[in-house]
């Protein structure tokens, strides 16, 4: 048995848990578990207690699945890497962002009790609940009335899928559930708690998801005016410590130690959000690099050394990834999922029969096709706004289109169409920081997307950047692992774990002049179209959103206000959304 | 045997010719016949000569083909008619329309002369022959610059299917052909004269497809300012006399009765254009009637009692349906088209497992998911041009677009899209009508759609118009039976004949107002989009179509030019062009 050292890297998804098991030397991952949620999302009903159905806007998790991914994921990961659990110095958890869970003090969720069983609002909120819409529009209207000088921070809007909107609603809807609250914590927060007994919240997801800035949060005055009751929200059922990335929330206690197989009194990271560990796990940790997680939607994180105020952004905070830089979030609410969608709806048998014969999947089998032509050979462009505009637009109500087609449009040309469109909305982000003051040289990509790569290629010429590639499969678990190591005192920061740790290939994806010269002129049109019906060109967008409202609702009102009763996507009730954020 | 009388009338359309024996008395149709053309259309290869490689916008025919129609088809009508030939007393036949025929002055068509077997100028040049775009553009540009008064009646401009710039193109393309070439028929006219030995011109055609206005053709001068050796292309080579529609062409010839089968000295009427005999079968013979052939395109035509000048219309002739009407001509340039490239390249394979399970079509189940939605529910808005569009902007280089998707868009949403936008296509044209002068107030709808209810109630809706059916299954060869029953002198007139003789469902759609009110929103969308990219507010889709065609150019230049080694369909490569008119 050597003397090496182990931490584990706890990643929770959005269905599932995965754990692994990390050499703090060189972060080689030995061993994985995963585990998925019990419960998954409940967004029809509420399965958990008596199967009430719930409104359309609705995704709440089971607390209890997320201790399930420790007893069982990380025995698992522990077992499969072959190493003495008394070799493993730390842990680090990564979790989806402004994951809501409403709790007594001592961290029992309000859901566990018998009298709270049946209430929606006892339950967590998972990050894209969207049940929150009315109150996310209170807060960002009063906000501007007083000038609120945080709301800059977030672009100028704030999302419903943040902590304070989800917090808001419970008052509103359910005030027995509020006032039964002791805590709410976002859920990285939470098992943290969970598994050192210190209710300690960590500065990143603070900063992005629960509007803390600048060293508090907002004022007393400001949360009254939102509501009379709402006033001590935070200084009551919030009165945690905020501790930077990288620290110690606290030691592993004997019953979390028990549920995993670890030794008792090592050491557990401060919480961060999923797709922020990434950047450490993909050594994206200096000023000018953009890391890229590029899956069902992709999220982007931009590190520069000064605040700007960048339109659309979702979000900037001091230490938001590593201390000593801003770190700007934004992101496009759909990339993966368009062509998912695509690929699912539109595409008809005779292609999937080729792909089968060809032994690959559709979409290697599209790409395959797609790649087989020249730069604005299809004829046509799209706007990559299938789930809305999160960045730089920042506008739920916006949909997708596409332009060009004729008779002898192929699915192929379709699909690369979008793969383009998503790339315009990519250098679209870039090009509106590098007006705003913060040069990105290079684009770090990870996530499932990176392996296509010929739509890795087309980012680099549309973007005109320099593209490197993140070298783990599991991104997540591998960065909570960063975390953990210095957490543990094995580095003295997070740069020197990533630059350890992590792993990329540099240059991976070099642009072509000549192609980015031509996709150029696709993205001069693109960018016509999504100026003139997303900057106020046209209101098309908006009324034909209207439309689609108010035909639900006719058709809804057929069958006595039942949406259940109705062939209709959850989608189309919500209206689109803001299903946004962050990566499967 | 009883005294009935009986005429035959031949449809001679795109892949195949049908004849049908119908009683003058009441148009019953009692026997048919039908030929698939041996050649069908030589599109890639000259199948009938050497087998050459053809260029992508070619599309030819050969002339025996037709003549087998006559000796296959229409014994087999008679046959299956059971009627003594000695009862039929005339013919009737309507034809693809500018489907332009080189031959000797004895009707010997060029491609019959051992010669010129493999010259594809010497072969028929189909409606959809595209080869003479040029050749079109500089007839309209130099009939511009010398006003002449004709161009106006062809709304300003001049299609590249037309005769005079399909036989232009022989001159500049294949001199010797030209030479050689003793008469340019249009083919309803090369068959009449194969079966009378009389060498005439429908009145209809001659006027739509030949330039013929006001009992000329243009002047010697301006055909020389085309081409110095065009100028006496009229004169020479297309010398016979122009009669009206129901006139008699002249009597069967014994060769051609033993073709058929039918006896000599027979009344044979001048011939017609295929569409346009849809408006004898359904009695739509009255000023303010809009015939609509719905089809794979749809062809309107709208009777008036004045000539006006309407925007987009294809032509406007006197007495081109019936003698004492002004019959404007215009149309859709895809329409089922749509439908159908729609299920054949974006509807998934699950659907259709749903349709084989519920027995129905594709489409039939793809209309039955969106007839189940409420108007605006799918938050769609689509352009019909993925032809172009015919009217009333008469502008090849337009291609189509969807706007509104989401993730939620589903196959049945896009459908629904997809034929509300063909409704609103027609609903411009008629609004354009309207607003010169020319009122519609009813429409009598045929075609292969008109089987599609929730189709016509939504036209009935979207116009506002009523709309009656037509009642055959055959309206060609009804509608040239209707005129061969004129022509022979059962009825006076083309309106007796076809109030006789023609069928259809009055007010079988009436408008429905509530419906008519919501689809105004969508239509509304829809103009919008229309102007903004149709009418010069952004010429994004005619960049988007250079870029296609500099895209195909440099895949091409890769494979040294050759065509027929891309994997490209013949649409990418002529760029959309002008695949209008007439209807399968």
């Amino acid at each position: 048995m050597s003397n090496d050292k182990y931490v584990v890297g706890i990643d929770f998804g959005t269905l599932s848990g995965r754990a692994a098991v990390v050499s703090v030397a060189d972060g080689q991952e030995l061993g994985h578990g995963v585990k998925d949620y019990t419960h998954q999302v409940m967004d029809r009903g509420l399965t958990a207690g008596d199967g009430q159905a719930l409104p359309p806007d609705f995704a709440l998790q089971v607390p209890a699945d997320y201790i399930e991914v420790l007893q069982t994921a990380v025995p698992e990961a522990i077992k499969s890497a072959g190493v003495d659990p008394s070799q493993i110095v730390g842990i680090g958890i990564d979790f989806t962002s402004a994951t809501v869970v409403a709790a007594k003090a001592d961290g029992t969720p309000l859901c566990e009790l018998p009298e709270f069983k049946n209430r929606p609002h006892a339950y967590v909120k998972l990050w894209k609940h969207h049940g929150a819409f009315e109150q996310a529009e209170r807060i960002v209207e009063v906000a501007k009335q007083r000038n609120e000088d945080w709301l800059a921070r977030y672009g100028g809007t704030l999302s419903a899928e943040m902590l304070l909107p989800k917090v808001l609603e419970t008052l509103e809807k359910d005030p027995e559930v509020y006032q039964a609250t002791e805590r709410f914590f976002n859920a990285l927060d939470w098992i943290t708690f969970r598994m050192t007994g210190n209710e300690v919240y960590a500065a990143g997801d603070s900063g992005y998801k629960r509007n803390f800035q600048d060293g508090k949060y907002p004022s007393r005055e400001y949360l009254e005016q939102l509501n009379p009751a709402f006033g001590g929200v935070f200084e009551e059922k919030m009165p945690g410590e905020v501790l930077p990335l990288g620290a110690e929330a606290g030691k592993l206690t004997a019953e979390a130690a028990g549920w995993m197989g670890l030794p008792e009194g090592i050491s557990v990271a401060v919480g961060n959000i999923d797709a922020h560990v990434t950047a450490a796990a993909v050594q994206a940790v200096e000023a000018g690099q953009m890391t890229a997680i590029m899956g069902t939607s992709s999220c982007h994180i931009v590190l520069g050394n000064e605040l700007k105020e960048v339109p659309g952004m979702f979000g900037v905070v001091d230490g938001g990834i590593v201390d000593g830089l801003w770190a700007f979030e934004c992101g496009q609410t759909a990339v993966g999922d368009i062509f998912a969608w695509f690929v699912n709806t539109s595409v008809n048998a005779g292609y999937y029969r080729d792909a089968e014969a060809a032994g690959v999947s559709i979409h290697d089998w599209l790409t395959r096709l797609a790649a087989d032509q020249e730069i604005g050979e299809h004829g046509l462009v799209a706007l990559d706004w299938h789930n809305g505009n999160r960045s730089v637009l920042n506008d739920p109500n916006l949909s997708a289109l596409v332009v060009g087609q004729t008779l002898g449009t192929r699915p192929e040309d379709t699909y690369r169409a979008l793969l383009e469109a998503t790339a315009f909305g990519a250098r679209t982000i870039i090009e509106t920081f590098a007006r705003n003051g913060v040069e990105i040289t290079e684009i770090v990509a990870a996530g499932g997307l990176i392996k296509n790569k010929f739509l890795m290629q087309m980012y680099a010429d549309v973007c005109k950047l320099p593209i490197s590639v993140g070298l783990t499969t599991q991104p997540g678990a591998l960065g909570s692992a960063v975390f953990a190591a210095v957490a543990a005192g094995v580095y003295p920061d997070v740069k020197a774990a990533s630059m350890a740790m992590g792993a990329r290939q540099e240059n991976a994806y070099l642009p072509n002049p000549e192609a980015s010269a031509l996709y150029d002129k696709l993205f001069y049109e693109y960018t016509l179209l999504h100026d003139v019906f997303g900057r106020g060109g046209s209101s098309l967008l908006y009324r034909l959103k209207d439309m689609r409202r108010d035909g639900v609702k006719r058709r809804a009102a057929k069958h006595e206000g039942r949406y259940e009763d109705l062939d209709t996507t959850r989608e189309q009730i919500a209206g689109g959304g803001t299903d946004y954020y962050p990566v499967a």
